[in-house]
């Protein structure tokens, strides 16, 4: 009898072993692809000072936040909050260490955030997130918003998903087209109906545009402007239509050419310049990117990122550009099983159960195991004093192979291995 | 300028990059160790029910536990606090998903974990640990008890550290020693004087001992026990010694002998039985282990554990019993940085930085970069605008090698690497 609710709170993700394995090879997947682009791992205190989560947070965020009481012992005078992001505590540790950091300061973050969310099926109030970022010191070459592009489409890669597609957009374009429209006070109004246009028919973005009092006209250029998308050079000349003389934009052009031109050089997969990307209102001031599966819209954006101009401007006055992009794993997990689009090798977390017929043979067995170990396999050796059956039922459900010492095979040396799908017996072969 | 205390709650653990390399190279050790013993790792929420993590606990525990507020968004209805330990987690994931595992259920976490202790030197409030269990259903072969010894002592052995001592009791014999002295009522006081005589001297304990109201046989017979070490054969003439008739301990001798047996078979490090080793009081109920430095006494114990008869009897009428251990990370990190033990490969984050002179190296260096990474190599490619010089010396802060590529290396593919430790230079071997 159950004496308490034993289920994980809602919104927290709780897998089993094997479900959790192959969570598991994902992050090392996303992990180990950023360690090759030379981004280094930092780890920060899932617990903050609130002012410091709350000094840019507004809105949502904060109604969002979990805060935690202080114990008696604990009694800190600051007041405490769970981190709801990388970046705000990513901001804290560049201005805390800044001295003993070396800049560019290529950092990846691969740990767990919180946001006390209204409960909804396929969201997470505690879940993973996969930063990788590239901080300057007073500048930051735009080539860098191409490796953060490239590293974070390489570690989806590992993932064996249908066809991806990188869209990529450059916030000073959308900037210096709204200045060319005399619209440039009202770029938040506009970027926001942009950046939800892509759930809603078109007629409902033309009426929100055009209650925001702009003419026809403009309506129409902005429409135009947003579904905007290709290659670099058509974009460039789809904009001369649109603009006439496109010199307000050549900054964010430019820069959007610079970044195509290393993903091309670097043979990333598909890209494409997409005025629809705007990726939220404030923090972004340049490149803003996402990834999709073509086949899959539905699903939206499976990563995310771009430049910031000022990574800490709300702690210190050093200027600190950069440019990140983050996966959201756990989110990501959830819908991959929900469209069946897993299709790395689910290994089974136990590579082999060893079973002892007695204790007579449990020698022999570690020696086995120990052996099968040094070749980097995982290895089960079951002690347990049930019936041999009971033994395989276990060892079908966690391991690849079972392998029965009994008297003869100690004597003879020779183990066989079963394969615990197809029953094939081969022998192991030691070193 | 700075506008905010930007430094790290107090009780936390904060690393730079290149320390941060060396902590989750310890922590990887761990994990591959304990999976290649056929240890399947789970994942469970930092957050949890407030009456699920204090259904046992008491006093302490209690103090120090971290309390979050629910948002308004996430208006759970019940009450929510961080974790404190792993086990508590664990028996509640055990009957929540009982008929999905196969038991014995050999499981890992390697997690933070979250208690507001009184700050002081060395002291975390957020803290990993990693936890191995095998937990049974109903019953569990005291076999395991070894296995699990033999499994932590094997990772902390990856660290290379100065010679380890496993010191093993069984708190049976303690209690049918007591018994045999009618003393049995007063276990809990005499268990917590032999658990803190370690760190007293002699005379204390004794006094503490007579204080209880023991006679001086009594006094003499518990003090000659709790200093009764050595191996099996060796405590088991000593107990003879003690006690005359050792029946009463029988139970407690049979499995500290069958543990010893495995292990020995198995070649685990050095081990004896040492009756001073308690480990708290209310939870274990047979072996009980702890790891130590030999040369580092001081230090305390560097790992662990034992067995419970149950563990989730909280939770639960079904009965699981378990065997488990677990190695406290950050603050084992920290001991061994103050003795200066860390003798693994401090290997920097990053294998080589890529110095391309100018763009129109840009294309060569991501496909030297891609090959490197082909190979498993962290790489790095330095895309500033700096002077060659700034750029190595970023690169000898984060790298062991650095590669310059111009025009020159282009033409020819000759590609040298610089040692930047040594100043060497060596052609770089590609496939």
């Amino acid at each position: 009898m159950k004496k308490y609710n034993t289920s994980p709170l809602s919104g927290m993700q709780e897998l089993l072993p094997t479900e959790q394995a192959v969570f598991d090879q994902l992050k090392q997947n996303i992990s180990d692809v950023y360690h090759h682009y030379g981004f280094l791992s930092i780890e920060t205190p899932i617990i903050e000072r609130t002012d410091i989560l709350l000094a840019k947070a507004g809105g949502d965020t904060e109604k969002q936040i979990y805060m935690v009481s202080k114990t008696a012992e604990s009694a800190d005078s600051a007041d405490q909050a769970l981190r709801f992001d990388h970046t705000v505590p990513l901001a804290r540790y560049v201005v805390e260490h800044n001295n003993d950091l070396a800049f560019p300061f290529q950092v990846t973050q691969i740990n767990r955030n919180f946001r006390g969310e209204r409960a909804q099926r396929g969201r997470f109030r505690e879940f993973y997130q996969c930063d990788a970022d590239i901080i300057g010191r007073e500048k930051l070459p735009i080539a860098y918003d191409a490796k953060v592009i490239a590293c974070i489409y390489d570690a989806l890669e590992t993932f064996k998903l249908p066809k991806m597609l990188i869209r990529i957009s450059n916030r000073k374009v959308l900037a210096g087209f709204l200045k060319s429209l005399n619209l440039s006070e009202k770029t938040s109004e506009i970027s926001n109906i942009i950046d939800h246009a892509e759930k809603v028919p078109v007629e409902k973005s033309t009426a929100a545009l055009r209650e925001l009092g702009l003419s026809d006209g403009q309506v129409d250029k902005v429409t135009a402007f947003m579904f905007t998308r290709g290659n670099y050079e058509e974009i460039e000349a789809k904009l001369k239509e649109i603009m006439g003389n496109t010199e307000s934009v050549t900054d964010g052009l430019s820069e959007l050419k610079i970044v195509f031109d290393i993903l091309a050089k670097k043979g990333t997969g598909n890209c494409i310049v997409d005025f629809m990307i705007i990726r939220g209102l404030d923090y972004y001031t340049g490149t803003v990117f996402e990834i999709m599966l073509e086949d899959y819209r539905e699903i939206g954006s499976i990563s995310g990122g771009g430049r910031y101009e000022n990574l800490a401007s709300n702690f210190t006055d050093q200027k600190f550009p950069g440019v990140g992009g983050s996966i959201g794993l756990t989110r990501l997990f959830f819908v991959l099983r929900e469209y069946n689009l897993i299709n790395i090798e689910t290994k089974q977390p136990v590579d082999y159960v060893i079973l002892p017929i007695s204790k007579n043979e449990y020698e022999a067995s570690f020696e086995l195991a120990d052996k099968l170990r040094e070749q980097g396999k995982t290895v089960d050796v079951d002690l347990s004093d049930r019936k041999l059956g009971d033994k395989f039922n276990r060892a079908s459900k966690i391991a690849k192979y079972a392998a029965v010492i009994g008297n003869d095979e100690v004597l003879s040396g020779n183990y066989q291995a079963k394969n615990l799908k197809t029953g094939e017996q081969t022998p192991l072969m030691l070193p």
